[in-house]
């Protein structure tokens, strides 16, 4: 749904360059599980070519485009990396799908994969986006270019190089696998809870140490960020309209006749204005859910990330001169970590083009999204806010949810994330925490009860443009400060092996 | 600007249905004036052509379209017609024209014409736009089709016709002419002013019992309203920006940086929260120019042209249940004609697209126009809208003024008006008065001082489609209510004579 990255990377990240940037790829020199990297190399043409072929098959659910096909496409992908069984799971939206592979380990670790895409348009890409084709880009080298290079099936067909090469080498798996793939996540993963809560889908997962999705996580100067888990969204459109309001016009009309025609255009204005404070930025929906207060650990762990200079970096890259309220840098990451926002993302209503147009609307839109964090919850959100409109006097706007799920959580000291830590300490690095990111991610799906589990994302690699033009993912790597396909595949090797200890 | 014709034509139309649906259309039994009857019949094909050609020529002043050719097209059309003098008069924006027609009578009309037109988009029609091709409309008879038909080429080409039959027929006109065009009708006629002001056309109006503009007065059944003015207005967009405001971002970012950021689209919503009552019906902005109440001639005029159905056909019309608090039908009227409106056009902001997008906007745009009633001034609103805004501490929210004007009203007992009621009522009509349309057009440059002329609307004939596709003109009817093009030319003829009594 948003990309995975914390949304304040560019702060966290200019922390990270004055100690590390000087690292070597996290695999480069890394001599261990020789047997399994001389595959990952022998394998590496057929490797990136399984990439191609999935890019050439998008799935694509706000368009009903190849959800049936790229499903079975993504069992036949697990059952040939050498899961044992693969079965589509149905809902009521997309299907998923379920795979495990048993490696007698004692442990077992869950994945999520996604195996839809973001929507495209070809005349915005230098390259078609569904070839995948190789081109050179420099200061990052050999990158494969197309929809869902890197938002998710770069990191994932690197996942799936590396199961390849313990089959290739005859290696056992240090550990098992549970995996689901979604294909409804670009639309906000409506159905996942209906995939997770088949029968043996939640006893599998419910024997995992957690559940991590491959990412590619490095950034251009090697920096990699573990973040503890992301804010819960509602998104929904606020709908006045003379239909609804009984009141109005059920068309737009001449804009004279305001003088004896109510707006509901006015009516939204009004409506909307009761939902935060004046310099809107508080909420002010009556009997709200109330975030916790931020954790000492999680401050503590902001104060680390902060770096000088990572402030001007960051009002710049927004075009922001202040920050809520004047606040200290540290203080408003505080604020992006810990507090919920309703948070307008569009208004639409009446003419819309160029000028103006005497119309008097029937019909005006407010596009909202609202932030959740931990001790929040989605439905508690929504509920909130049609007993408040109500409560105020209006029923009658449509409170037409379109997505969103529940915050997600994750302590910093499930052996999930340590093994994280374990792997990017062994190379070297010294990684940060990030309490949470301040976009979304439907780990909830993992980290609410009954499954309570761990839940993050891992894996090295980079790649830029989740939904946009000229999506990529590195696959031979000219930057030494970033991992290309192989090296991607490496860091699953060391995930498992860190995971099974 | 906007069409011309009463908004509320809807119920008065059917007020005037139930006596004179009868009526024979008003030139089709009259005897007068035979001379130039005849030389309209015989000129008819002459006639029709002279439009068709000026419909190929579309003056557009929003896309820079023909101002220099429109303009001289119009002055040469002028002198064709019989006027001694058509002059160029150049304006900040497109050139206006001004035009004298000298036949040494007491008295002088004034007649404002337009010669630019809407813009249109050729796929949404069914004929050529500029081609003015005659086809046959079921129940109307031979219509021409192009953009400008009937707003305002049609019309003004009928006034022209009577003018090439005066001439033709060496019959003395009975009044003169002083006559100005403008190509900025389409925009908000922003430059009327120079035009009028120029010396020579000042002088020459200023000597007039009042000005008209040539229009197609006749709905399909048959019915003429005459109307006495129009409400002024201001059309302008409230732009809220991080840029402006110095807080929130200078582009779209992230909506999950809400928690840190400020929203510009929040600030919009605040701002426009001042501006109207709860109900969203009373102008709330401070120190704003109040109405002057309604008199109780107009209240009578509108009392005696609602008719017992008329209410339930304006409801269906516009799709609404409930007029403005609730008013009776009567009450609603009087205060469509008598109260002053802040109403939003449009709304714009972030992402306008299905569904949802995670932005926080830097920008969103309020689209507003303020009708105005006698009373009160186009400059006195936008500066009170101004100082609410700064009083208020949004003097951030920029207030582009997009075009508009003062109000213009005309007294029922003026002699342009008196000499149109005794042209109806002497084809057997009992013509109603309407005070004015809640509607605008730019006739204050005629009715407010120095000039203080009577300004108005008249002529036969039909057409519908104004800023819509396959806008048409009747040319040969088929309906006995309405005339076609060579009646709607006879209705100058008639005109001109009671003008001159």
């Amino acid at each position: 749904m948003s990309p995975h990255r914390p949304i304040s990377s560019g702060g966290i990240a200019a922390a990270l360059v004055l100690g590390l940037a000087a690292l070597a790829p996290v695999h480069a020199a890394d001599g261990t599980h020789a047997p399994l990297r001389a595959q990952l190399t022998a394998q590496h043409d057929a490797n990136v070519q399984r990439l191609r072929d999935w890019i050439a098959l998008p799935s694509i659910a706000a368009e009903n485009l190849n959800a049936a096909q790229g499903a079975e496409h993504m069992r036949q992908l697990l059952l040939e990396a050498g899961f044992q069984h693969a079965d589509i799971i149905p809902t009521d939206g997309k299907p998923g799908v379920f795979a495990t592979l048993d490696a007698g380990a004692p442990k077992t670790v869950g994945v999520y994969f996604m195996y839809d895409v973001k929507q495209y348009d070809p005349k915005e890409w230098s390259s078609p986006p569904l070839e995948g084709r190789i081109v050179h880009k420099p200061g990052y080298g050999q990158v494969m270019m197309g929809r869902g290079a890197v938002n998710q099936k770069g990191p994932e067909a690197a996942f799936l190089a590396a199961l390849h090469a313990f089959k290739a080498a005859n290696v056992k798996l240090p550990v098992n696998i549970a995996l689901i793939a979604e294909g409804e996540e670009e639309i906000g993963s409506p159905h996942i809870g209906q995939i997770v809560r088949a029968p043996q889908v939640q006893a599998a997962l419910a024997k995992t140490v957690g559940v991590f999705m491959p990412s590619a996580m490095q950034d251009t100067d090697g920096i990699v960020t573990v973040s503890l888990g992301a804010k819960g969204i509602v998104e929904l459109e606020l709908v006045a309209s003379g239909e609804q309001w009984g009141r109005g016009p059920s068309r737009d009309i001449h804009s004279s006749l305001k003088a004896m025609v109510d707006s509901p255009a006015w009516r939204l204005v009004k409506a909307l204005d009761t939902l935060v404070s004046a310099d809107g930025n508080t909420i002010a929906i009556d009997d709200y859910p109330q975030p916790p207060p931020i954790s000492e650990e999680h401050r503590a762990m902001i104060k680390a990330a902060i770096a000088p200079n990572s402030e001007a970096e960051a009002k710049t890259a927004y075009g922001v001169q202040h920050w809520i309220d004047d606040l200290p840098y540290q203080q408003a990451q505080e604020r992006l970590v810990s507090q919920p926002t309703v948070n307008i993302e569009g208004l639409v209503g009446g003419y819309t083009g160029p000028g103006g147009k005497t119309v008097l609307p029937h019909r005006a839109v407010a596009k909202i999204d609202m932030r959740l964090v931990p001790g929040m919850r989605f439905d508690d959100a929504v509920s909130a806010l049609k007993r408040h409109l109500a409560k105020r006097g209006f029923g009658d706007i449509e409170v037409n949810v379109t997505g969103g799920y529940n915050p997600t959580q994750t302590r910093a000291d499930a052996p999930l994330i340590q093994a994280q830590l374990a792997v990017l300490r062994a190379c070297g690095m010294a990684p940060l925490l990030w309490p949470r990111n301040a976009g979304s991610y439907p780990g909830f799906a993992f980290t609410d009860p009954p499954l309570s589990l761990a839940a993050g994302h891992f894996g090295m690699g980079h790649g830029s443009g989740a939904h946009a033009p000229d999506e990529y993912f590195v696959i031979e790597s000219e930057n030494k400060n970033i991992d290309g396909f192989d090296g991607a595949a490496m860091s699953y090797v060391d995930y498992f092996y860190a995971l099974a200890k």
